[in-house]
């Protein structure tokens, strides 16, 4: 899309060579061809170093914008990033992609679908009800049980196991709002990437990337019911029990384990080696290791555990 | 179902000219050809302005019931009223339906199944695995991601997202128990109301109305697992985050904003333009508007986060 | 699968006279054709009268087991019983079963699954992208919804309702694990049994048993989005509101009630006729009946109100 264009679809005033704009990204991981934004401060230290082909922001940013970049100046520069997003949102499924190319001794059910673009492994089973999107990669002996939804652009690696039901690649939980109290929605550019050996219990729901990759990490183990939001990255070994749930951008480290109907706020870094207790909420990023946590907050396990018996003799 | 044979079918005695009645309903909403009941002493109140047919009470109610209103004496009324509704369930599928109407520019996938009597707009895509049931109908430019499934008689509105997996208008949680410890199970007449402009995530299921309706207002945005219980009301331009949990009966107003892992017990009021933090437990309706609220039981943040400082010096 | 091949895959060594291994199971339940092991010294006083054929052991604990029995001794007898166990899963369908048998009066959409080998009772009705596994069984008068998954060897009863997208049958969430932080999968033998007259909600899902069966039994009721880990066992006319989770082995007894987002930890043991608040978290087993509790840890649901009172006092 060319800039003017996107300039002109935001209301923004635009002078200056024009360009194509490839797609959308992160101050700090555009290139030259993508559209970036900055709609919150803490933002502003990423400027300089960004190599986006241009920004969206507001009038009292601009003045942190470098002469080389373009600057996209509007009164709204979150809501006006969610309205562009909608233009560089692939179409539900590419028509015009090649048609699905199966490895070897491959089984996908004729109940299965699987969207032009994607590209399957060997001894890998796709059964019944399974949706594959378009330009999705899956490796080699993966099975996909009844009624998993991959959407497109998503990988999964080889040696893995997704049980029924569980969703990989729907769209993260991203709008801006304005006063009025509407919604624009921000389409999700990014994708999920699975790697190999992982398994993923039934009916859990793992969110793309706004812009890049929600990232499970090889030998991962997550249950049923679990939540993954938007650009979470969970480190090699992971394990999560059933219900519990990560909100949008959190990094988890290696071989943590999460007990059941846990919880991570986003935007954390969660140390490798922790071990979470059922019922965990994380609010704030771990930089040990080694440890037990429980509750909510979160303490020491061991501090929650005297805190339950203070509680209870304070009762008598 | 003529009210003679009702009456027979829960053992009450009936005498007086017979009628049909067409449907079953709350007091408050039942019409003169609809069936209700009353079972707890707190909706006496609402029997002298009920407009309904006939009414299936116990022997201790009996006397509150207008001489203009037919009266159905039993001894467990709530028990015989979930017998009856047996009755009024709509088939599975309405095989007399003229086939369903499809807008022009729909796409709906070869493997996705629409039921008799359905009406679908324009350009709205129905992917993979969708069921959409008799009676259904959704607006213009929505789209049903794979697998998701709208029981009969619900509506979506245009503009409108849903995720795979998602299901929209399963029976509530609805039973009457005798002292064996036997339940009943009550067939869920009403449906559910999705407006313009929502979207919902993946595998997030949302229950019909007992009678009349589960109505999720316009702009509205809920996340990935979540739960709506029957008969709930969601107001315009509200937003629930992951694996949150709605009771049933209860009514947000507008733009209210729920966290992850948040739930509120049945039957409550919130007023508009509130937040609720995650793990947020709202037991008592909110009368206040503009509040942030957290816990649970629940409280004013503020307090919430001095409390959590007590603890931890108490503890030291 | 001949004794000595499951030495030589383990590493174990092994002399005497070589049989036919059938399965594998626990201790106590283990017959003399199947293999079982001891890898936790709690199990240690089971081992005396086990008709295991052949244990698993480590060089501490072969002492306990007697001359009768062979022992196949390894460094690490958890990692090794799931290596074998992935010998013992059955095929993802049994393709050289008989074609299934659907009982007088059954509809079967033209776009459900059923595998061969299932047997399907009369009038029963099985809708659009359901799928039904090798070996199953479901009883009469039955209805599967839209997109419910039942995986092999499972059994539903007679009477029951399972709403849209519930998923019945996947492997619970086992594995053993290593010091590199590395996951074997356990492969789960067993199956679910779900007997007659039990509804369940939406997206809820139930794991198979590692060895045996988790069962549900008869009348019971359970909501949307529920969590049943494998081999647990839920009494007759049980109740569990949506979002609620149990954890592995737990035995709920009969007409229990555990109300929204309420969670049981495994190996646990609940008493008949009690009823759990929303968001109870049991973590030990309840050896009295009759009771109301709340609160996570668990307490008398009287003293958790008075707490909440205390506290409520404390920070003024």
């Amino acid at each position: 899309m060319k800039l003017s264009a996107i300039a002109k679809l935001i209301g923004a005033s635009f002078s200056g060579s024009d360009k194509e704009i490839t797609s959308m990204n992160t101050l700090s991981n555009a290139t030259t061809t993508e559209l970036s934004f900055v709609s919150n401060s803490k933002y502003i230290k990423d400027i300089a170093n960004s190599n986006a082909g241009a920004i969206i922001c507001d009038a009292s940013t601009v003045k942190y914008i470098p002469d080389s970049t373009v600057a996209l100046v509007v009164d709204a520069p979150y809501w006006e990033m969610a309205r562009v997003t909608a233009k560089f949102a692939p179409a539900l499924e590419d028509r015009e992609s090649p048609k699905a190319i199966i490895g070897e001794g491959s089984i996908i059910s004729p109940k299965a679908e699987v969207a032009n673009g994607a590209v399957i492994g060997k001894n890998t089973t796709l059964m019944a009800g399974v949706y594959v999107g378009s330009n999705a990669i899956i490796g080699d002996n993966t099975i996909l049980y009844p009624n998993v939804v991959l959407y497109r652009d998503c990988t999964i690696g080889s040696e893995s196991i997704i049980h029924a039901g569980t969703v990989i690649g729907s769209d993260g939980f991203g709008f801006a709002s304005n006063r009025l109290g509407e919604h624009k929605k921000i389409y999700h550019i990014g994708n999920v990437v699975i790697e190999d050996n992982v398994e993923i219990g039934a009916n859990t729901t793992i969110d793309r990337a706004v812009f890049g990759t929600t990232l499970i990490k090889k030998g991962s183990r997550l249950d049923n019911l679990i939540q993954v939001g938007h650009n979470c990255e969970i480190g090699e070994g992971s394990v999560f029990a059933a219900q519990s749930g990560l909100a949008g951008s959190s990094i988890i480290g290696r071989n943590n384990v999460f007990g059941a109907q846990s919880g991570v706020a986003g935007h954390l870094e969660v140390a490798p080696f922790n071990t979470f207790a059922a019922r965990s909420g994380v609010t704030k990023s771990i930089k040990e290791s080694g440890k037990t946590f429980a509750g909510f907050p979160l303490m020491n396990h061991r501090v929650w555990l005297k805190i339950q018996v203070k509680l209870a003799r304070l009762i008598k």
